[in-house]
């Protein structure tokens, strides 16, 4: 590998050059191998977040980052691979019933997931909450639970991506986490890492996301389809609503429970909306078009699938899920048509309850959340139970409480329809 | 002081915001007590550089850097005090020269200097070539020097903006050196810390400096102007041309050698040239308008000066200066006149040579550097010796001579007069 000098990439990124695949190379090595220093590859993020990348380095830098830990490789499974990426939403537990879900058409599923930071939760979090349920796998139980079950959702291993791992925690800490060249490239890196063949992401816009405009999310998505088409896995990228927080629950327990509703063939309808979305695109990226999920959810098969995860996992899905301590309702102030809910307000008051965490080495609360008894669109009655707050510390609904006070809406006479939640689809 | 958090002022100029008075303080004492960061404080170094500060955030980043340590007060000394601080150049031993002239004027030069990074070479390693010369001096004897001899020169002590020092050290491996806002906070930190009267920059232009144009040299100039002017420091800048090296000489001893012939009454003319001019303005700043320092370089008493200031800090002012062991001769390739003697050219080769250090726990060779026989407007002959290269280590010279090809031109029947060192005032 040609030897270069930290500074000398820094100073091409600040002056707006384009890096060389020699110096993406090198600078993702040299950082993983810690010679290029933190306080080096901060500064150029910074310069990058500014400066941005062409699809030429993104897709370089992506390499470098795959190229710096193992690949799996699932080509020996007797069923095609699909797996989904969500950039984050609040109440966004479409994982959970999608994963068994697809499963139960015939495609496997491995889904490598993260935990939660900050106001959207994460994936093995909500798992978590499940009696006896363990997120870590070694490669040879989570090869042998995609064979016998099908579906698999466990915490990514330490040899993928290391450089992503060391990168998106310097990220995190220095103000560099919002560029659509890094986003892109750590979530490509991993997904491509773990040797999926199809890939189906769901890209969130609105308040509750990452992407707050429809044009990033968009920029965002079709970086990532390219990354993913240009490495031979297939990529489509929906981009989805979330202004509104998905579902009724946001937490950790309570958003398990939900999932199961969903897969007992009730639940939210937006949620189920979009967990077929999802399945839809994950099976025709695998070739099996057709299939119908509905089907499966409806015949009870997707269920059996989920149990069966569960307890390839250690967990019980019959046990009684954990409870918070102490609740507290919100009254509805006024009659009327609930108009707005922004997901931003829900997911702040879900985390500052203990849901989620603030640093990555804090624990959460396996029953902490926000439950919403209404959704936009819906009618209210002055005094009804608009949303139960859960946490076991009950010094923590003052933020809470603070958190939705403005975000929510209540207009008298007003007529609502919600909008679709698939605003669009990229691939 | 009020808490706040590394990240939010991290993504506020991120995002191209004003910093508070309190963001700026917090930043400030906190990354000097080490709670924010280096990998922080190089993110936020590169959106400064990449967003800009307006003056009032340059002011009061100074002010925090400033309070971040002690401040010096000359106001009980006998006479009225003038520092004089150059932003860089390649064969600028102004200083030496230019601190016992003042001093022979009757106004105190407290200069407190630092060493060469690059191709720029430092005062302090510049005057460690005199045998027994010590740079490292506390308060006491600084303030007897400056009373009995009137000009000191020694190395700033570390009480003195300690987060510079800290700052400055990280700019140098994070590509963050060349922003204005740090640049300007940087020196005039120092230097009203430093606690002098009057104040004479001398900001250089041209190839062989920091700023390559004028308009950014004079940005940078403005803006440290206005920041001495509003702490009470009588401030001047000129604008000194830096295309051209100065003198003949770029190296340590050899530019030692060179200051004395212009304390001697000899010297390069543009030397004299600049001597005159900011020993000029450091007199006017200090009311001493007066005194016409030609008069004194013509009758000694500048050269009595720097005798009595070598010997106060244990220099022989008399002893043999260090020589390298090896030199090389370049020859003119061809007759004519010398039309361009690029200062960046000159720099690298000295620093290639060993008079300059990559790291700043690097060693430098006292004896190395390069010495020019014609300047700029010079006629040549074929086979003239055009440069003498110095050095202990004949590894050396290979780089060196790299360096030199291309850095100047002779064209035969040119005529060339050289144009003025000093471009323009500020103040």
């Amino acid at each position: 590998m040609a030897a270069h000098d930290a500074v000398e990439v820094i100073l091409a990124k600040r002056d707006k050059q384009e890096l060389t695949d020699s110096q993406i190379d090198w600078v993702i090595d040299a950082y993983t191998r810690g010679e290029v220093a933190d306080e080096q590859m901060s500064s150029l993020a910074m310069a990058i977040l500014l400066n941005g990348m062409n699809r030429t380095e993104i897709a370089r830098w992506t390499a470098a980052m795959i190229a710096s830990g193992e690949r799996m490789d699932f080509s020996s499974l007797s069923r095609p691979t699909a797996d989904k990426h969500s950039t984050g939403g609040v109440g966004d537990k479409i994982t959970l019933p999608l994963a068994p879900l697809v499963a139960a058409c015939g495609v496997a599923v491995p889904q490598l997931s993260g935990r939660g930071l900050g106001h959207t939760g994460g994936t093995l979090d909500k798992l978590e909450s499940i009696p006896g349920w363990r997120a870590a796998l070694s490669n040879q139980e989570m090869f042998a639970i995609l064979e016998d079950v099908g579906a698999v959702i466990c915490a990514a291993g330490d040899g993928l991506a290391p450089a992503d791992k060391k990168l998106y925690a310097l990220r995190d800490v220095t103000g560099t986490v919002e560029a659509i060249p890094l986003i892109a490239s750590s979530i490509m890196s991993k997904k491509i890492a773990e040797g999926t063949g199809a890939l189906v992401l769901d890209v969130k816009v609105g308040s509750g996301a990452f992407m707050k405009e429809l044009g990033s999310a968009r920029e965002l998505a079709e970086t990532m389809v390219a990354l993913g088409t240009d490495a031979g896995v297939h990529t489509v990228a929906l981009l989805t609503d979330m202004a509104t927080p998905l579902g009724n629950t946001a937490g950790n327990a309570v958003e398990v429970a939900e999932s199961v509703e969903v897969l007992a063939g009730g639940g939210p309808a937006d949620v189920v909306e979009l967990t077929l979305a999802l399945a839809r695109e994950m099976l025709a990226g695998a070739g099996r078009s057709d299939v119908d999920p509905a089907d499966r959810l409806a015949d009870g098969s997707a269920m059996d699938a989920w149990k069966k995860m569960i307890r390839a996992q250690g967990g019980d899905p019959d046990a009684p899920l954990p409870q918070a301590r102490e609740t507290h309702v919100v009254h509805a102030p006024a009659s009327g048509t609930l108009t707005r809910l922004d997901a931003m307000a829900v997911g702040l008051a879900a985390w500052r309850l203990g849901a989620g965490r603030a640093r990555k080495e804090d624990p959460v609360q396996a029953g902490a959340g926000v439950v919403w008894h209404a959704r936009p669109g819906d009618r209210v009655t002055q005094g009804d139970a608009l949303f139960t707050l859960h946490t076991d510390e009950p010094d923590r609904f003052g933020r809470a409480l603070a958190s939705l006070e403005g975000g929510y809406d209540i207009e008298d006479g007003a007529d609502l329809t919600p909008g679709p939640i698939v605003l669009d689809r990229i691939g």
